[in-house]
């Protein structure tokens, strides 16, 4: 023991309660997510296409996610997103309570995140606006840190956008975990990474591909410290339910339907058994 | 049993008939291919560059196929395209009326899925063109939903386009699966991503690498139901056989090309016998 | 025997002699190369940025290097490249004689991919410049084939680059085929993409990366059917011995100063012998 | 011995002691990672978006990390920037005159990177600015060497800038190397390379995120001999010491705050011995 380097000897500290030890990585988990990715929202939106472009973004997000998710996958699972935790709950890898406490411990995550963003890129800020700051509008920049619809949308359609969206991505996670496919765990926040740079291109164009509650919702909260009221009445009262109602609907309806279509008919693998489910060890 | 997660106790439902279990799985792999693509194509031709460029369609295009061939591989073979069966049938690994029967569920598959497209960006259609569908012109979406060519090509052209394209993917699709190239099956949907993406670096030019009758009669024949007969007869009578007609000739050249120029010539690899065919058991 | 799949009962028909074996591999694998690769510099250059950028063009590159090189590493060693077979020589994995074989191979497979380009693409040729084919200029299409420097380059700029291009395009070859590294062999082609990508990030301003001889001579030749002798004299004289002669010395002193910088220092791994060297079976 | 192939004798000659083998490994490492980076550099601000994008930088960027860390990994543990040496031997896993040797080898193979840089595209530097080097302004080139901040930026503001740049390095990083995610060494450098791609698109708007002291100071260094003391004052005096200091701080601050948020909960893994601590045997 005292051979081993210090970062290894501060293994002993870690938290000896499983589900504190899990809040803990989710929330530091979210925090580096959203952290880097409302930069890559700012770069884009401040530093318009000088400094990135859309498909940037995508790559930018989807790297964030392999690398937040990779950080975290063996201690709580590497979520990261509420509505993820909801569809994993459904599948009894964890208990409600704990869906809950990690919804509550990711938002808080990217609550901070938008904070640490904010302050990271405040002079650019400060230079995009001349230092008011407004949501929407010429100069607006609330969308650097959760999403607001484009202006031609309907009313229902933010639902219908983010159930599809969060939809694919939890359909195509479960592509991704479903042990029958054989993919090495190791490697599954890489398939991530491609998996949100193609929702990127494909679901972006209405929101900008939220489909993560506390990631929308979680910037929204600090925005409102900083733009007021106007970040949960624009464009319209009630829209910031959309990104948050949408994805935990979508969550469930796409990883349930993966099993239904596709993972049903999903012959066993030969020397696996229908026992060795991934991540269920996380329930205690 | 008891203490299986709900969705593995749903595999028990799974079809007996491996026959419907693959219709099944390619059904649901071409909806999953194309509900993705076409939302591709939809942010690219309404989108205008602010929500990607031509390299994002072929990287999202590229990971829609990595994900939906990953999800139907172990099942019916991941074909997702009828000129692809038809290749596989050539190949012994399925029988011609599989190849009939795979192709009529690809392209349900591919009809449900620009229907799903359509009315998940509905919105974004009407704001573009004010509520007034045409198929071709400055507001013209056809495009969205299958290939129209360059107005520049001869008649023949787009044969030999899709000759070209789907050969291309035919001949380096067998690279990927020889096994006596040693690539891991559980990667071979990653390089067909890879694939796409370099298909559409290279042969999307002149119709937009449709390289799937599938994919671009399915869709064109829901456009029928849109835009009227013009579908069929846009820019002239005819030309949309051209991306039905040259994928099946394509994919035979390329296929069979590898073998004669290449492939014959790969030497085998000890420790796998030659009567070790990849997805051989799919034939009953 | 009767129970294999038509295409692995063609495999008897193999070349029988090795040397011929290889040059087949060769010829066919430069020529997908090249046919590739080329279609996606027409696109590049008439497409005009709808059809792809700079990256685009890298990446396709890359990606077209990829699986020709997946699909021919096995038999001759996947060159495709007169500079790469002449460094393959100097580390004594093949005869002179066959690094001239493999070069003219690989020549008359580029010849031939140009063609098959030039046909494929001959609309978009047409509709382009009218029907009037000039090297430079406006509508100059001569850089669809092969490389034109920049017009402020000196006279020894092009040698100079293609040395650089090509000793990167070696020197990081060594890298991953360094057995000490100890890089699985069939991911070699997809780190030789990813270096492709780089080089065209880095070193393609100057002439457009051509860093292979058979690639840049073997189209030229074939474009002097077409535009004439200006394609041997533009924008000067021998200008065309640049992209042939650099890649040579290039590859040489790329590839030997890995080995005298940095390879010379990699310990050797546990359990590989010195004489497991790669492709060495590859010399009679 | 007789039969190795030549370039594997000149394995003898490898520098028999280890410091003095790190050292080369360390100088000539960073030589390659700068001289690809910077060529990418100025490919960017010189090419003006026709050879490349911003996405191109970082991809390129990336990629150069790739196959300079993967040529020295096993050597000297291919750490290429002084900052993270420092990391490293505040994990114990070098000695503290390593580290400023390191650094000053990483410094030294910056400098000669930034000399072929600017001689292999030399041309182009006299066509942009007709042969008047300036630093800033509208034909300025000090960028294509080392950081110059936005304007905008307050002056504390790059030091903010790097830390946050090279702590998400460092951070990340720690995911990679943590014995503890399995993640085989012979893929840590790709993962550095998405790394790269996604710090690139979050955090280089405001400085174009050098996070590396040898990479900026060496390459400043041999600007001074082309535009003068400018570089050390442009745009104000001792700006240049924030990617110096900044990068410091932030590695330590990033692979840290790993440890102590997410890397202490990482449950051990069976069949892994604490004491097997990575790139531990470059301690002597």
């Amino acid at each position: 023991m005292a051979n081993l380097p210090p970062q290894e000897r501060l293994r002993r500290f870690g938290a000896k309660n499983v589900l504190i030890r899990n809040l803990l990585a989710e929330l530091f988990g979210t925090f580096t997510l959203c952290f880097v990715g409302l930069s890559i929202v700012v770069q884009f939106h401040i530093g318009k296409t000088k400094f990135t472009n859309w498909l940037g973004v995508n790559i930018g997000w989807g790297f964030a996610i392999l690398f937040s998710v990779q950080s975290t996958l063996r201690i709580s699972g590497g979520h990261l997103n509420p509505a993820v935790s909801l569809l994993m709950w459904s599948f009894g890898h964890i208990k409600f309570t704990w869906f809950i406490l990690y919804s509550i411990a990711q938002t808080i995550g990217a609550f901070i995140a938008a904070a640490a963003t904010y302050f990271y890129y405040i002079d650019s800020f400060d230079h995009y606006d001349k230092g008011i700051r407004s949501v929407l509008g010429p100069t607006g920049t609330g969308v650097c840190f959760c999403s607001y619809p484009q202006e031609y949308l309907g009313v229902l359609s933010p639902y219908i956008d983010q159930i599809v969206g969060t939809g694919a991505l939890a359909f195509f996670l479960c592509v991704v975990i479903d042990e029958r496919n054989g993919i090495p765990k190791v490697w599954h926040p890489t398939f991530f990474s491609f998996l949100l740079i193609m929702i990127g291109c494909a679901f972006g164009m209405n929101l900008g591909y939220p489909i993560n509650p506390a990631r929308d919702f979680g910037p929204r909260l600090f925005s409102y410290f900083i733009y007021g009221a106007g970040v949960f009445s624009s464009p319209y009262n009630m829209y910031f339910l959309a990104p948050i109602i949408g994805p935990f609907i979508g969550a469930l309806l796409g990883g349930w339907l993966y099993f239904l279509t596709i993972g049903m008919q999903n012959p066993p693998v030969e020397g696996i058994r229908n026992t060795d489910i991934p991540y269920i060890d996380q329930v205690k």
